[in-house]
């Protein structure tokens, strides 16, 4: 028997994304956001949410451009602070001590520290009520070699990133490997 | 330094949902989609996306209607195999042995089984290129009496959602809390 927990938004994991913009001024920002997902492979596609109070939300419709920052875990303080504070009245680089670095391939910054960033250009923008979608098409992703595992492709136990419970507010870590895509259900 | 890794869909961490659809007939389906995540908070909004090519769109495109049924990591073969197989050619319940359950929400079927079951009627449906994005409102969620934990919310820890990567097509388990969202940024 299922309990009814009401019409909510709860999702089992949601990511913790840290969106980089530029505002007018070229002044580089960074905000903390878990309503998100990838929504296209072709052409590669991730879509963010955010409330149109945001900082970010200006930036994003005058850049047309961001970057989105994966925390690993021990940057979990930085990444609670991006998502307290506001672009507009605080420099959040200056206060945390991380580094902006321009990326190559969008008009937008990204953390430096970080060990996975996604460059993405502004392709969709979408009104859905308190919260606007922003459909990025990914033009690069780059990585640490640290957490490149030695099939050449991210090892999410080196990458250690945060997920995020919507109800409980809560980080939690990544867990062990439980089995392998398209191959486990084979042995039903 | 960072080593680029090209314009993919790369996201850490993106879910393992089971989307559930009827056909034209009624016929209860379901299928793997690691697309997708929450979109917009007022109305709760969650976005899923899908290629024209799955019997699901079609159903979806149809009935209006979707569930999202959150597999713990026990029924990980069921949730891989629900990924590998169209309800075009088979029966996805009667061959997993699990159980339809009409949703008393939408005109959509729910795996009883599942510990955390999430109904949407589409509000939005969003052409991206080889995906289509549907956004569903949230009309309710569900869940067992066995992953709720003592504050009345989800205990994740409890749940045991399953965790995919993109790259190397994995399925990992979650890990411990390791803080407080909105509290922990307070003490940098």
């Amino acid at each position: 028997m299922k309990k009814s927990l009401g019409a909510k938004t709860l999702l089992y994991p949601t990511p913790v994304l840290v969106i980089g913009t530029y505002d007018a001024g070229g002044k580089p920002n960074v905000m903390t956001a878990s309503w998100g997902g990838i929504c296209c492979s072709q052409p590669p596609c991730i879509a963010v949410s955010l409330r149109k109070a945001t900082h970010t939300y200006g930036n994003l419709c005058h850049k047309k451009a961001f970057t989105i920052s994966i925390p690993s875990e021990n940057f979990i303080r930085q990444a609670d602070y991006f998502g307290l504070t506001s672009g507009r009245e605080i420099d959040k680089f200056a206060r945390t001590g991380l580094t902006p670095v321009r990326s190559d391939r969008v008009d937008a910054p990204y953390v430096k520290e970080f060990p996975v960033v996604i460059e993405c250009k502004l392709v969709r923008q979408i009104e859905l009520g308190l919260h606007t979608e922003f459909v990025g098409e990914v033009l690069d992703v780059k990585a640490n070699e640290a957490v490149i595992g030695s099939s050449g492709m991210v090892d999410i136990l080196k990458l250690k990133p945060l997920i995020f419970t919507p109800d409980t507010q809560e980080y939690y870590g990544i867990g062990n490997l439980v089995g392998q895509a398209f191959s486990i259900g084979l042995k039903l």
